[in-house]
């Protein structure tokens, strides 16, 4: 059975995922690419998966089968459990609730061998629906308090499987990095009784030199304190806490500079492998006035510290205004 | 000049490293293992690093000539500048401050081809009281707040030259993590009036489960909410805030239960890339009585998935108490 766990000092939840339990042997040695012909995400092996939750598909067409062009099944190895409850309780000091939860994966494409950088706007938008339509069903679960839209692209950023694919977890829990943005928003909100960031919106609009794309709702920037090289935030201009707000325009836009950004990306830094993950309010609502839900993409380089990964402290060894430049000077196709 | 900036939403300080600043195309490909012969940390060579600031050696022998076990020189490349002052302003709406800092690089033995897994005890006491003697040194410094003493250790967990050594950043701001972990125990504490980390230790000391060793003076345990496979906390179990206040006898516990875990990891992982960092307080004092000095080890393993690096979530495909049993089951030589 998965688990949550509260670390008793910093409060952070962590999933302790026994069901894709690795035995310690597993980490021995660096992981061969596996040049594995078999894909379960590919047309053909649809009853390979577990069944669909969400196809767009032609109406003539049957769950589980080909014809799809975005599909979203449950993870076959999930971190979490949805037939588990969100009970609590404690270990001996410790705090821990049952690993309840939804792990789905969203097929974002029949394509093998395309990649969102590489997709037309068309499909990319698709993609976004697709996520839109999840968090709206799984948002109605009053058991559920948050949910992470997330993507690791290339095995080097966690992915694996080839396929071009992103995830969902839903959970019980407000992740800790969620929380404090919340927190910091609402002790900036109380004493400028503005958004923090639609404050950072107009600011980078004036300022142009982190900026790497805009369009009619959305705006692409390096963040001013970015922890990474290439660290790219993508913004809505209206002020909005919640993803599950977004509206048909604002969908088209989005999947605009998303789809721009990831190839200013895969062309300036040669198909990096990347994280980008959905910040977006607590299903609950929180947030309305001081909250606005945003992207966070990072690329994942090489010759990057180290420590970092397990202090919280961060050196960037490339000034956000230069990487702004580099990738601002990407000619779009 | 390097830049310290606060991110304005969770107020994350992070340098901008513009001294070592790397130009985008640095990261477009993966840096060959460079099969260089020069090392600049070998005896004879001390004349290609920044003058010492500290050695163990023999009496008789000459500053920066050969004979020293341990050397501590500033770093070439330092991430911030002792030469700067800590002087606030702000950018618009964001702020920032001089990169005003100390950068020093602990050079562990004149060994190239050692690692502190692999050293006697005595030489790794030595680097621990190297630890001590900076620490010490600079906490004096009015202008200083934080002491981060941290090791990189392979390739993959950021280090860029072979030779064993560890690094000192000593900074005018608390680095986030810390704060947290300053501002959870003292949540804890006015609570229970207990300090969170005593209580985790007597807890661990009962269950036994995630203990990998312990001595008379230091426990090694994996935590409750482990984020990463073989993350190994160890703690001193007499209760101090500060490794500043750490004694002879404690010196030697210490480096011996360091190196036993070091070991461990060596042999049960081959030889894994990791990152060590000491968490202390401030070196203003705070958190006398409900802070207590760590360090913390994370090995860097493959199949750990990626998204939890920029996010600040975590999936742990290991439970704990499985990898204190395979770390506690290999043999100590």
């Amino acid at each position: 059975m998965p688990e949550l766990r509260k670390d008793p000092v910093i409060k952070r939840w962590v999933i302790i995922a026994t069901e894709r339990a690795k035995r310690p042997h597993d980490f021995v040695r660096p992981k061969v690419e596996e040049k594995s012909t078999f894909c379960p995400f590919d047309y053909g092996n649809e009853h390979t998966t577990p069944p669909e939750v969400l196809a767009f598909r032609p109406a003539d067409s049957s769950p589980n089968t080909p014809g799809w062009w975005v599909r979203v099944v449950p993870n076959k190895f999930g971190a979490v459990d949805p037939t588990l409850e969100p009970r609590r309780y404690g270990v001996g000091m410790f705090d821990a609730m049952e690993g309840f939860g939804f792990h789905e994966v969203i097929i974002e494409t029949p394509d093998h061998n395309t990649h969102l950088a590489l997709m037309d706007y068309k499909q990319v938008e698709e993609v976004v629906w697709a996520y839109w339509h999840r968090y709206t069903a799984l948002a109605n679960n009053t058991l559920i308090k948050y949910i992470l839209i997330f993507k690791n692209h290339g095995r080097d950023a966690g992915a694996s499987l080839q396929h071009p694919h992103s995830q969902l977890i839903a959970l019980p829990i407000v992740p800790k990095r969620v929380q404090e943005e919340l927190d910091g928003s609402l002790d900036y909100y109380n004493y400028k009784e503005r958004c923090v960031f639609c404050d950072i919106i107009r600011e980078e609009t004036y300022r142009k030199e982190r900026v790497v794309e805009e369009n009619e709702d959305f705006i692409a920037i390096e963040p001013f304190a970015a922890r990474f090289p290439c660290e790219t935030w993508i913004l809505p201009k209206r002020h909005a806490n919640s993803f599950g707000s977004i509206v048909e325009k604002e969908v088209k836009s989005f999947a605009k500079i998303l789809k721009n950004t990831l190839y200013r990306m895969w062309k300036a830094l040669d198909n990096p492998p990347y994280n980008f993950m959905l910040h977006t309010a607590p299903t609950t609502g929180e947030g309305k006035e001081y909250y606005h839900w945003h992207l966070e993409i990072v690329p994942r380089l090489t010759n990057v510290a180290g420590f970092e990964w397990g202090s919280g402290f961060y050196i960037n060894p490339m000034p956000p205004e230069e990487a702004a430049k580099y990738l601002r000077s990407v000619e779009i196709q």
